[in-house]
Order: C-alpha cells, then structure tokens, then sequence
C-alpha cells in the first residue's frame, strides 16, 4: 500500500487550490470547468478527484483557507498594545487585497454565489461570523484600555467594519477610480471618527 | 397600419421588467431563460421580443430605470433645507431597498454579472459615477451651507458613502443578523461622526 506523504498532499492541494483561484477569478464557479483547473495545475483530472471530489470541495476548502487565515491574523492582532491602530493595519491588509484583482474578483464572485448556492452561502456565512466575532473581541478588549470609544457597541461596530469591507470589495466592482491603496487616508479617517471620536 | 399607444406600450414594458426582476432574482441572469419571463408576464415570446429582443436588453433597462429613480430622489432632495438630514433620509431609502428580497438579490446579482459581462460592468459603472456626482454635490451643497465638515472632498466622501451602500448589500448576502431597517440607528451614527463630527 502507497502511504501519502503528508507535506506532498498539502503542496500539490495548494497547486490545485492556487489554479482554481485563478480560474474562477477568470470566468466565474459556473464558468470553469473542472477540465480548466486541471489544465491550469498541470494535473489529470484522476489526480484532481483524488484531492477534491468536486468543484464544490475546492470552493469549500477556498473558504477555508481564507478562515484559517484571518483566525491567525487576529490572534496575532491581541498582542498589540494599540488595538485601533491594530485594526486600522487591518483594514490596511484588506485594502491590498482589494487591489490583488485576482483576490478581488474572486471575492465578488463568492459573495455572488453565496446567494445562489445554499452550501457556499454557509461557508460564508460562518466565515463571515467568526469575522465580525474578531472584530467585536477586538473592540471590546480596546474599550477596556480606552482606545475605542465604549458608546460603540461591540457587536454593532463589528457589523459595520464588516460592511465596509464589503464595501471595499464592491466599489472594486463599479467604480475604476476607486484606487484601494490610495484611499487608506480617507477609510483611516472614517473608522477615526466613528470609533475614536474624541481620539 | 397598427398604431402603437405610447402609455400601454410603457405599461407593458413594466411588466415585463417587473416579471424579469422577480426571475432574475430568484435564479440569477444565467439561469433565467426568456421563457421563464414570458411564463412570469403571462406574454408570448414573439410579444416580449416586440419589446425587448434580449435578454440584455431587460438587464439595461432595469438598470436605467434605477438610474432615473436615483436621478428624480436627488433633484427632490436639494430642495431640502438640511441637505445632512436629507442625505441621512436617502441612506434610510437605501435601507429599505435592502430590507426587501427581491431588490437586494438583484442589486447583488447585477454587481456579480457587472465584473463578467463588460456591458453591464458599463451600464453599472455609469449608473455608479451618476450616484457619485449627485452625492458630491450634495456634499459640496451642503459645505457651502456648514452642514457638512468642510474638510470631506466631496469625491472621496461620496466614494465612501457608495462604498456603504454597497457595503449594506453585502450584509444581506452573508449577514442573516444584519436587518436593515433596525441599522439605521448606528448608520447614522457612522454618517454623522464621519460628515459631521462637531455638529
């Protein structure tokens, strides 16, 4: 019996992982056909199947992967010792990924989907609630050290940080003279006077 | 020769764009044929393509009506005499408008097809730049009359205010706790701290 040797399984799923990003960022989940990933991996499709089952699994681990990811950015986010500043680099991040037309397109892609595909719906919407639940422990722990106004309900606040990175994302969609990077000034100035007023 | 009446001929367009709306919301543009929005309307096919030849040409359509709508609220609104509150009173319209199914599954499946068919990325997009002037020179109005700060160019604050707009949509996809009509409270917080933080 072959045994799975466990760093080559994890590398080759990111290759799959990698080249269905591009793909669906490219034509959309509905528009890439398995056949499409494989040839943008470099894969068969037998290989494929024995990594992710369906098109669905790659979209799930996706999702999964982006979870993973921003659980680790806000552990790491609690060390600061000021937590506004912190989320402000945060918001920072989101704005380069905003500007990763990649990262964006597959970002409006899954947010499409998430109304359509009841399981992706899910998926996102758990990830979306473990965002605002980082968010909200953020702004509570910076209530205890003055650093956010405490008249900003943790969970209200979250909500609306929230919005406005689906904001980002959408503005992305519409607006060509929406430069993410360049529009840190304004969004710092923003989340200043809603969170920190008298900061 | 037949001659056409202007108002049935309108009245008939609408409810074809009203039966188009309800299908597209429900199942997306791709997955809605003609068929499904002439079985809506209660119309023969040969009818509907009497008023809209494709399918394209429903999406443009409902995307221009949206445009005068938006066009004829902000001719109205500069007749107010606090153009803040008045710019609070939209926000509280765009609150609505997401609190129904219907317009906000629309509004997301429009961004969603806006990055993938270049047509209606344009016929967005120049909707999205109409929205953005009208809100600048409700902002530029309202400098004038010290009822917004100064200090936010009217470009970028009606850039970030889109951005919200945008941002309420994107709740609605992901956000089953978000419930628009009981977030005005705190959006108006967010406006009024970030358009005027000494009023």
């Amino acid at each position: 019996m072959r045994k799975i040797d466990p760093e080559k399984h994890a590398a080759r799923r990111q290759v799959i992982l990698d080249a269905a990003i591009v793909c669906f960022a490219r034509k959309g989940f509905h528009g890439t056909s398995t056949a499409e990933i494989c040839a943008e991996a470099g894969m068969s499709p037998g290989n494929l199947f024995h990594y992710f089952p369906t098109k669905h699994a790659i979209i799930a681990a996706i999702v999964e992967v982006e979870r993973q990811e921003t659980a680790e950015f806000f552990r790491e986010l609690h060390e600061a010792s000021d937590l506004f500043a912190a989320l402000l680099g945060f918001m920072d991040v989101v704005l380069r990924l905003a500007a990763d037309p990649v990262f964006s397109s597959l970002a409006l892609e899954i947010a499409a989907e998430a109304t359509r595909d009841e399981r992706i719906g899910e998926l996102v919407a758990a990830n979306d609630a473990d965002l605002r639940t980082a968010l909200a422990t953020v702004i509570k722990a910076a209530h205890e050290r003055g650093q956010i106004d405490a008249a900003i309900d943790p969970e209200g606040g979250a909500r609306w940080i929230a919005a406005i990175i689906d904001g980002i994302f959408g503005r992305i969609a519409v607006d060509p003279g929406f430069k993410p990077l360049e529009e840190a000034p304004m969004l710092h100035l923003l989340l200043t006077r809603f969170l920190c007023p008298t900061g």
